[in-house]
């Protein structure tokens, strides 16, 4: 097995990070030794025209070819690509990978020059919280159960699915999340994000009443502002979650807009003109959909000065950022397509209100077409992570419920597709859109890994991928002990503060120092991805930056040993594995033990 | 060999063909007996969001199941694709074909609801001409070749490449082109494209002095007329060739903007505020380009009553419609990306002007991302057409030069890369702009056909694909003489009217007797295109349509006799080869030899 040749959007290749349009940049393409590269062109389409430039040899170092060529940053979205010509003929070298045939523009590499996302963003570690659920402070017990809600004791039971789903109540509150700030700084997060907190008519709280102030039922605004001051003296980060896509009935909009059709709010939903009936979220009635072709609605939202986009990333809260909730159909509706408009809307708003302001969006299924438009720093990547790492990693043949509906639940794949797929999503989207969206195992809107995976082994396995693959890593709150549920509501478990002795121990440990490799790499949070080998039960990548190399062993089950030529020596530095020395041959030899997860500096 | 599940865009599997916005529509898949399906989900993304039904089997014909799903067309373009389960796992089912890993949405079966392009583009076939080298008529005598030029006898050598290049001069004419219409006649066309007409100071005439008249070296205005009246006499349709990324810098408001910077003109192209310098074509100052952020040059070009978009499509000339040059740098410079806002415009007012007008984008790369916007109803499909049979089917190892512009050349590939390529870019646009889209072996922009292939018979498999596949087939004059060329330039070869020894009849037979075929074979024209083999040396593909079906093989070299089941016995319809008739196992062979095109009515 040799290493090919490679080029990806991180610093190694791209020295560049921040271009400008108009500038020039250097991109670099590595040709390791052996690989039949005779030549290289790289290959751009300024203004749509396409153009080659001869590469030129930068260096040699270490039996690698460094090939340099320079990109004219003509658009804000850039493409290049490189074709490579040897003695066996020319081979394409996109974000894809190298292919042999030739291939359309989509996935080519991606200079994006609109302003980048915020640079704490780059190292967020992302812990995230669904409020209801988490803890609750002494002040919860003086506070009355709503009308719509079912009050629950922290032990019972969560029904995954029922009319009784949204109004199980188990009144966790804000201050709950700040009494436990030192857990999450064990486990080695740096940024909260909170589900929504806005007062509504169900314990997820997606279906917003009120923009206006923080639910009551969770300390009100003066308890966001506590937890938020908490936060950020820590050094940290707090995201909030708004939903774009539609209130809920209850909503002060809706309401004005329900009881008189010439009400300025008329306009910021879909009412049919003859039957008075609405537009709403999967015909779902008490989720209103917004029109986002009101300019009412876009003043309201976002662009006035006391906008609800704006108040709440204003101290004394100052959210560091928004999710913002199903973005994927923000916008779109028939012959609407406001999406990308929106998006960009938003974008500018929030960097208007504060220059580090993240800007964050749910998609449940390919959200490749919605990135690199100056609009969302980054995407939820369930295609493109979540999904393949839960068909790889599944236990047995049973079904498992899938988060993006498909019939047959979650297939089982072997490491071939799960890195097909990997790479197509991630060739359809800049380095930059890959490495700013959010990496998961699983959030409330779906099982929890550990009822993926079955067993804390291959859990480990996954945190390890989580922690080590480019992407923002993010834990929901409870996957760090072992916390089980079968479906998105399912798995909106109080967290077992209570009973420490249910917690699993191993699998704390092991996020926690996952993490913790994370914080202590820069490969690992700024580093480029190289994969080196997949078979079915295997995945072998390196992740490299400018300060360093590590190379990253993924098996879900015993294989081989397997032979690895071109590496150097290399310390273990997570998990049980020896130290790699190359043998006579030049070759290491990579351990055959499996489930495991395995983390090595290159020297 | 056996067939595989297939689906397509045409009336077999979707039988209706101009759905409209809020319309459900059944969709078709077939599944050939013996292929591992069980079940068949459909998936669709409706404002954004993925839905899955599950299909139903509508009838079983002669072996095939046919399964039936329900598509709401809800956004102007409707995606979809199929999940098909069987004993041996999932796999996807979209325009790409099968796959067995997860794939984003790009690839997905498209249905578009905006206005289909107009019927008689469906049956077109295209005689592309190059008016300075087609035919002069007597008149041209009576010419005196303007300033620029270096009057040329119509013998004399083409230079392919130098400053001479755009001055040869050899008067060909309108009407020239008008007394040859029996010879288009005799070949089978029926819509004739010219590229420009108007004044200018080169023989390409890509560089416009003006739009408001046909140039007097051509016959003026009123030679225009008579071809126009005598192609639509013979019921056929005429096309012209307009220039919407720049102008030639002899352009009367070229010439106004230069010499005013207060003119009205001074807006409709970009000039630096500064130096006074400006944009032009690739740096070529003769054709300054056009800033479609300019509401005058919107006007001027396309909205006004006499704009000259417009004036050409009323009679007496009234062009059947436009190709548009440039088409893919058009709208596009730096941060400027009015590219689909002006597709959309023109074509609003083509179908204004006329509802029956074609509106045909030139693009000489992956033009997959400007289409199925409601505005090109297609494109020059040399990425997906003519790069793919080039590879194929080139001559010996000798470079071959590529329109492309890619370092090498045309590769030479083998079938199956040729197929992965053409399935690629077929797979990102609708099957309308699809079969829409120019299916070219070569232009005024190319190495002719006979160049690249090198001989009669690859000639003929070439022009085989040409008449066979899916897509507008357009003959630039010439091909169908065996005429050679080894470049764009070098390829405006004079038409040999005078030296009918020179003519290569073998050619001109196979170009007539195939084109005859797509006339009389409704499949041809209006069929799905199901891929049954590929070899390196052999494509075997089924076009099929309610109206019956034909099997095509085509082959670059002498391969092995083939067997195929799952089919019926077939007449052969053009070549040589003997009918198919089932063996005693129910499969038919398909000859060894070759270079080879074959063509057989199934039964």
């Amino acid at each position: 097995m040799s290493l090919q040749p490679h080029h990806d959007g991180s610093a190694t290749y791209v020295p560049e990070q921040e271009p400008a349009l108009g500038q020039t940049v250097p991109v670099f393409v590595r040709v390791p030794a052996g690989a039949d590269v005779r030549q290289v062109h790289l290959r751009t389409t300024g203004d749509g025209e396409p153009r080659f430039a001869e590469a030129v040899v930068d260096r040699t170092d270490g039996g690698d070819v460094w090939w340099r060529a320079d990109v004219e940053v003509r658009n804000p979205v850039s493409n290049y690509r490189f074709l490579l010509a040897g003695a066996r003929g020319y081979r394409w070298l996109n974000a894809a990978g190298l292919v042999d045939h030739d291939v359309p523009d989509n996935g080519d590499f991606k200079l994006v020059s609109y302003a980048p996302p915020p640079a704490w963003a780059r190292d967020a570690v992302i812990y995230q919280i669904f409020p209801d659920r988490f803890a609750r402070s002494a002040a919860a017990d003086g506070r009355t159960a709503p009308d719509w809600a079912i009050p629950c004791d922290w032990d019972t039971p969560v029904i995954g699915r029922g009319p009784e789903t949204p109004r199980q109540f188990y009144g966790g509150d804000l201050d709950g999340v700040t009494e436990h700030l030192d857990h999450l700084d064990r486990l080695g997060v740096n940024t909260v994000y909170l589900t929504p907190i806005f007062p509504a008519r169900s314990n997820h709280r997606y279906d917003a009443a009120s923009f206006d102030t923080v639910d009551p039922l969770l300390g009100g605004d003066a308890a966001l502002a506590r937890l938020a001051e908490a936060v950020h003296a820590r050094g940290w980060r707090l995201l909030g979650d708004i939903t774009s896509n539609h209130t809920g009935d209850a909503h002060e909009w809706f309401t004005r807009a329900v009881a008189d059709v010439h009400a300025p709010e008329r306009e910021l939903y879909y009412f049919d003109a003859v039957t008075g009936d609405y537009e709403s979220w999967n015909g779902v009635k008490s989720l209103p959909k917004l029109n986002w072709g009101s300019a009412e609605l876009r003043r309201r939202f976002a662009t006035a000065e006391d906008s609800l986009l704006r108040r709440w990333l204003r101290p004394p809260y100052a959210l560091d950022g928004w999710r913002v909730d199903v973005a994927n159909m923000t916008g779109r509706r028939g012959a609407d397509a406001y999406t990308h408009e929106v998006a960009r809307l938003l974008r500018e708003v929030v960097a208007d209100t504060r220059a580090d302001g993240l800007l964050l969006a749910e998609h449940g299924h390919d959200h490749t077409g919605d990135l690199d438009r100056d609009g969302w720093h980054g995407t939820m990547n369930y295609v493109g992570f979540t999904d393949p790492v839960w068909s790889w990693l599944r236990q047995g043949d049973q079904p498992v419920p899938n988060f993006l509906g498909t019939p047959g639940g979650v297939r089982r794949r072997d490491a071939g597709a799960v890195l097909a797929t990997m790479n197509t999503y991630r060739s359809l989207i800049s380095w930059r859109s890959y490495v700013h969206s959010w990496q998961l195992l699983g959030s409330h809107d779906s099982a929890r890994i550990r009822t993926v995976v079955g067993d804390a082994a291959r859990q480990e396995v996954a945190a390890g991928l989580l922690a080590t693959m480019p992407g923002t890593p993010v834990v929901f709150a409870g996957d760090e002990l072992g916390l089980t549920g079968t479906n998105g509501e399912g798995s909106r478990t109080p967290m077992p503060w209570h009973r420490p002795e249910s917690w699993d121990g191993r699998t704390f440990d092991a996020y926690r120092s996952l993490l913790a490799l994370r914080r202590a790499e820069p490969a690992l949070r700024h580093g480029g991805l190289r994969w080196v080998h997949a078979d079915p039960d295997t995945l072998v990548f390196l992740r490299e930056a400018p300060t360093g190399a590590v190379l990253v062993l993924a098996r879900r089950a015993p294989g081989a040993p397997l032979r690895l030529a071109g590496l150097p020596a290399a310390e273990n530095v997570y998990g049980d594995a020896p130290a790699l020395r190359p043998g006579a041959d030049g070759a290491v030899t990579l351990p055959a033990d499996g489930p495991t997860f395995q983390v090595w500096r290159l020297a």
